[in-house]
């Protein structure tokens, strides 16, 4: 029973919905952002949509976190109850601790339970989390399920469901097990924005920030002008906001779809400088994108100290994380500990630390052989 | 820390090695048949033409059945102790049970537990539950580490080890969970053969003759001519049956990697009977050849009294199974069981029953909408 190949693109997206397609060939897709008054008004939007994008199909699996399953979860079941699609619902509890081997392994089960086979397609609504989840096992159950992704953080609409990453984690480490395996849609209500805690919003705008630093700096403009409104979270620049990060996130992804050429690396950007920063403080306590955002911080000082950027950009960069309400330092840093984890990271080539650093707003470079004492002073500016 | 892409192709096999290629474009990789009286004396054999065939690494994970440890797994690690690699092995308990979901989460721990990144290998040593489980492993392992397969049963060697199918079951069914990965290399040495039980062999012998059936008159001709010799394991005839066949394999899956066109199901022939049989027999009960054989026998009485082949092409499949030792029919058949299942099978279309059967020795076709009557006389011929 094979899949049918990807149908050739969506056709008539509603007139409050704008496209974005990320170019990958026979894996090439749409990712679909809707917004405004019809939202939660007009459930059948989703359902067209998705039998548009993923063609021929008998039975949807919707795999939810708990948390928004009275919200985007009721709103997108609700949507395909119009469809001639079975349906079935498989629930998943809230938090980080749902990437684990023993989830996924229920997982399958339950996806077996629901008699899934290769008709059915796998509909993944909740955050990164989720996504992660939700998406390996599209991946791997029967070696492959279609997958479509309906993300409900900021973080997820703007990273995590783009790109074809998917994962579990393991005791010893995070994202250590997974597939890469790209949706046949991204579906994207600014919406379901609405309930998201204020912390969760905040971090996922790191994320934002770093699209303009490394690859868009007229998008870092826009964010200057604007972040005030995205803070207040207003329909058209949240709406332009994510449009943007996943424009940018599209192209890398288009150039580098399994790392193999290393131009994906550039989405590193301060994210060697946060894992030594989540890794130290204990994972949990911080939010990922504020560990970025330090991450960020520490990474345009070392730029700027290693000569390779002025000090303008350190400042825009400053100024705006501010302006997001991201934090800019972490006092508890210790650098020997920072250093030691960044030494074992994976960006580590060959024992000699590595670094995406900026030479103006808008472009990153990967640069190896960044000595010690310097990192050190880096992390030291940001406490 | 990308993997570096794939070496264009082992450059100077030795002389008692033949070389079989799996075209697959930027996939393509070789299968090395080596016999002969250097076998087991000459251990250095491996490691360089591992190293040839998975270019640069540092780290070679050895994931091998208990019940080869002192054979094929101590030779195949005596042989990369020759190379500058560092070395790890992991024992995984011999039979069915370890394709688990639990297996799989330890075997993934364990992995992390000897620092695997992406410059190390994943090589399997044993039948085709370590193939499909240490081939999981290695598709997943942060999403992807490169696999040799080492098989040792004479099924892995013809038919497991090769196409790129990995994968674990669930209680609910086999090989619900798995990935489609290609090794960069499979390495046969016929010599481990030699401590494989007689019942064993006999079962991976259906697979060779399936071969000759669907796709390969000359070669189903050679063995008529040259079974006894293959039964006694004599080094000539044994590895031609054994080359001829992952040759034929490699052309299938050539034509249709991941089943997408329908060619790879001619792979099939026998099957959909033979997973009848096994499961109504109870799995295990049977050995996964001999049910193929019964299949086979039945899928080519069906195909006589659908008027699609002669008489004379059962009979001659009938001699050769016969000659190789294997069941050609079974009296404890179920009809009504067996076509139960077989409506529940992947191999049916829209509730329609739907069989690869043979026009000729070498050449199959996919026949939809058989009635089920034909099927029932079919089963019954073979009780
Ligand atoms: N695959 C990738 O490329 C990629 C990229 C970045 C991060 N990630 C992964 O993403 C995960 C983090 O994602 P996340 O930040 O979305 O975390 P998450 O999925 O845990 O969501 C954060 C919290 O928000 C809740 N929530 C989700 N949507 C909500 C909504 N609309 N209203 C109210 N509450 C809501 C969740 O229940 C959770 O408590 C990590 O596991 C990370 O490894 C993956
Ligand atoms: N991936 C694929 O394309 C594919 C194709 C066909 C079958 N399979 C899978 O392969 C598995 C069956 O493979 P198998 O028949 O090799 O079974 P197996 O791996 O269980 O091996 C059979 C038995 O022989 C023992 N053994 C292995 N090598 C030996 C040796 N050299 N000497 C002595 N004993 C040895 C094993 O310990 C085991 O007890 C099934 O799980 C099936 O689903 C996969
Ligand atoms: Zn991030
Ligand atoms: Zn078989």
């Amino acid at each position: 029973m094979p899949i049918p190949p990807r149908p050739d693109s969506t056709s008539n997206p509603p007139a409050d919905t704008s496209v974005i397609t990320v170019e990958l060939g026979d894996r090439a897709y749409p990712i679909a952002i809707k917004s405004g008054e019809t939202g939660l008004a007009d459930p059948s939007g989703f359902a067209s949509h998705f039998l548009d994008a993923v063609g021929d199909c008998t039975h949807a699996i919707v795999v939810q976190d708990v948390a928004i399953a009275d919200s985007a979860g009721s709103m997108i079941t609700q949507s395909l109850k119009s469809s001639p699609l079975r349906l079935s619902v498989i629930q998943i509890a809230s938090g980080e601790t749902s990437k684990s081997t023993d989830r996924i392994a229920q997982l399958w089960n339950e996806m077996l339970d629901t008699a899934a086979d290769r008709r059915s397609v796998v509909i993944a609504v909740g955050g990164g989390v989720i996504g992660d989840l939700a998406g390996f096992a599209a991946a791997t159950f029967t070696r492959g399920l279609r997958l479509v992704q309906v993300p409900t953080t900021l973080l997820a609409m703007v990273d995590s469901s783009v790109g074809g990453k998917t994962g579990i984690n393991l005791p010893g480490g995070k994202n250590l097990v997974g597939s890469f395996w790209q949706p046949h849609m991204v579906w994207i209500d600014t919406d379901f924005l609405s309930t998201l805690p204020e912390r969760e919003y905040i971090s996922g705008l790191a994320e934002v920030i770093k699209y303009g630093v490394i690859e868009d700096a007229d998008f870092f403009e826009y964010l200057e002008a604007n972040i005030a409104a995205i803070l207040q979270r207003e329909p058209e620049p949240t709406r332009t906001a994510i449009a943007k990060s996943c424009e940018s996130k599209a192209r890398v992804v288009a150039d580098d779809e399994r790392e193999t050429t290393g131009r994906r690396a550039i989405l590193n950007y301060g994210h060697t400088f946060a894992h030594a920063v989540e890794s130290t403080a204990g994972y949990g306590v911080m939010l990922h994108g504020e560990a970025v955002s330090i991450g960020m911080q520490m990474a345009a000082e070392l730029s700027v100290s290693l000569g390779r950027c002025d000090r303008e950009l350190l400042e825009r960069q400053t100024a705006l994380l501010a302006a997001a309400g991201l934090p800019l330092t972490w006092e508890d840093a210790d650098v020997n500990d920072m250093i030691a984890v960044m030494a074992r990271d994976k960006k580590v080539a060959h024992g000699k630390l590595r670094f995406v650093l900026p030479d103006r707003i808008g472009n990153v470079e990967l640069v190896g052989d960044v000595p010690a004492d310097e990192v050190a002073a880096a992390i030291r500016a940001c406490r």
